[in-house]
This record gives C-alpha cells, sequence and structure tokens, in this order.
C-alpha cells in the first residue's frame, strides 16, 4: 500500500501504541488486547483495530496480540527498528534538558550533535557532546546523514533556524518553539506544546474550586 | 451532556483545533471551514464536524465557522476561558524552561509556585518567582487552589512527586518525565513525550538515506 495513502492520524497514533506495549512489557506481560491498549489511551478498541488492520493481522481473535511482536511490528512500520542520528538546535536550559532524556535510544533516536550560535555555549561539553558552532550546519548534517532535528531555541529565532534546516535538507523537524513554523509543505514538522496536553485535562476538572 | 459521555479521544483534539484556530485569527482571517482546519492537522474535515458535533451547532452550511466565535466556544468547553493555577515542581534546566515558556496565560494557565527540593535552587529567583521548598506543597497547593500540576524533576523521583500531589489534592498533572505514573483512576495524566512526535515523522523519511 503507498505510505500515503494511509490518514496521518493513524501514523500519529501507533507511537502512542508502541509506547504503551513497551509498558506492558516492562511490567512483565507478554500478551495484550486492542481493549487494555484502548483502555491506557482514552481510544476504542475499535479504533484500535482498525489502525492496526491498514497494515496487517497481528493477533488472533480471542487471543489478543503477542506484546513484544507487535511491538517489533509497530516499530518496523514507523521505521524506528534501527536508528536516526538527530541534531539539537539550542544549547540552553530546554537543549540541556533534552539531551538528558534518557528514552530517545530506546525510542530509535540518537542525538549526534548539538549546535547553537551563542559564542558563551560553543565549545561546552553536555553529557558526551561539545556544543558546535551554528555555522557548521552543513557540514555536520552531511557528516552524520540527519534527516531530523530537534528546535530548542528562543521563540524569536525558531523560524530563522527551521529555514536553515530545510536549506541543509533537513525533512522532520520536532520543535519546542510555541509558534508555528512556516516551511514548505514536504517537510515534517511536530510540536511539543504542553497546552495541548494542559487543555484537554481541564475539561474534567471543576471550575468552580480555582 | 455527561461530560464523561464524549469520548476522551474527542476532547484530546480540541485543544489541537484551539490551537489552529488561534494561529488562523493571528494570520487576519475571520472565517475558516472544517476542511481547512483539517488540512492543517492531518485530520479529515468530517473527523472534525463530528467531534464539533457534540457540543452543539458552530456553523452553518456552506458559509463555514466564525475564527472567533468558535475559539470562544472551545475555550468555555475546556474550561480555558479563565486561568488556572498551575505549580511546576522541579526548579532544574527543564523547570526554566518551562517557566520563560510565554504561551502558558493566553492557553488558560498561570504558573504560581514553582518548588524544588534541592537546598542550592530554594531560594533563588526565577522570572517572577522564588523557588520554594518542596516542603510547603500542602499550603501552596492550599493557598492558590492548586488542581493542576507540572512535573519537571529527574525522572528517578517523578513517581515520589507524583504521590506527593494527589495527596495533597491535585487532580491533573502534566509530567514531562518520561516514565509511566501509577495514579489512583481519578487523576487525570498527561505526558509531553517527544519520543510520540519524532516516531510520527519517522514513518515518512527514507531509511536508506540514513
Amino acid at each position: 500500500m503507498n505510505p500515503l495513502a494511509i490518514p496521518e492520524i493513524v501514523i500519529r497514533r501507533l507511537p502512542l501504541y508502541l509506547r504503551t506495549l513497551k509498558l506492558l512489557q516492562d511490567q512483565g506481560q507478554s500478551v495484550t488486547s486492542s481493549q487494555e491498549i484502548g483502555d491506557k489511551l482514552g481510544i476504542s478498541a475499535t479504533q484500535i483495530r482498525k489502525d492496526l488492520s491498514y497494515f496487517g493481522e497481528f493477533g488472533k481473535q480471542g487471543t489478543g496480540y503477542d506484546v513484544r511482536y507487535l511491538q517489533e511490528q509497530l516499530q518496523q512500520i514507523l521505521q524506528v527498528d534501527s536508528t536516526w542520528n538527530l541534531a539539537l538546535i539550542g544549547a540552553g536550559d530546554l537543549g540541556r534538558a533534552i539531551l538528558r532524556y534518557s528514552s530517545f535510544e530506546e525510542g530509535g533516536f540518537s542525538i549526534v550533535a548539538v549546535l547553537d550560535r551563542d559564542r558563551d555555549k560553543i565549545g561546552r561539553r553536555i553529557g558526551k557532546l561539545q556544543v558546535l558552532d551554528i555555522a557548521k550546519l552543513p557540514e555536520v548534517i552531511k557528516e552524520h546523514r540527519i534527516q531530523i532535528a530537534i528546535i530548542a531555541v528562543p521563540t524569536n529565532d525558531a523560524q530563522e533556524v527551521a529555514d536553515a534546516l530545510v536549506n541543509v535538507g533537513v525533512k522532520a523537524i520536532l520543535s519546542y518553539a510555541p509558534i508555528p513554523l512556516s516551511l514548505p509543505a514536504h517537510i515534517r514538522v511536530q510540536h511539543i506544546d504542553p497546552l495541548v496536553g494542559l487543555q484537554s485535562m481541564t475539561y474534567y476538572l471543576d471550575p468552580s474550586q480555582r
């Protein structure tokens, strides 16, 4: 099937299934069901079965899914069964926090370079990486065959950085800046937005208590 | 309608619609359509109309939605038409980056307290706030009528902090820790997880180039 024939919203749910399967595996569980995955995510079992059916048959009626097998299948579908090199732009508070985030490797990613334009930050060591001058972006992207970058710069610099990334061939951007980025249609962009998480919880709270 | 009768997955899409409407409004657009919102989010127009129909009629066939009106309606539905006080736990790199995030206020939130257990951080000033001793959590939560907290502590401390928050009456938690939290069923939890964003883009990339 043409990969683009599958609705993007389906693709965006697969990482949630993958995270849930990993959680179940960490808890020592070897078999699960669409009902159980759905309960953990607030998604209906029907939706999950429908999403998975785009890609094949992963379980048997009545016996459920093998946790490890379904995890491997989803990793293959999402192409995270081997590692993508990432560049991180921005070595401030946020950049340092991202570098300390421990789950990239197991998720299929490795931050291989961190770049900044601030003279005070360039040359400093953060964990295993030394902060590089943003002027070195073209070489770094080429050397490490980087297609994905994370933007963790001040809001006002985010668009300029995104443009520079696209110019050197980056195809996908994860942005922590709280603004929409204006980019060519073929570039993939995802935003980390705490408001989306917060606003989907307030619906359930009692506003008279605030 | 009973608020719990609406599927959670519908509620979780509303903040995305709200963000898109805000973007359109910032661009000076006064009317939009489910098609346009859908195109920006990778969600079908039918899905958007179906989601909104749970809450009423917000547009007229053929004339689309008034951007400002629909925004106000969604803010009311999500109960972010006035402000929720938040507590932030963790005043490290990540906590400082979160405090600098500029969109909380316009999204319906105000971080009114930041707490940490680290003696070196307590008493320091970050922006307008002074870092408080985590031991003061019960008083802080009570004084500011806080129902929502953000966890930005090291992974190994996240569960303990979450338990402490629940004990003092917090009802909703946004966690940046890359681990699932084990909490009572009535507590709302959302995770900020960069892997979900990254893994939903790799599907579209060319793995032979990495």
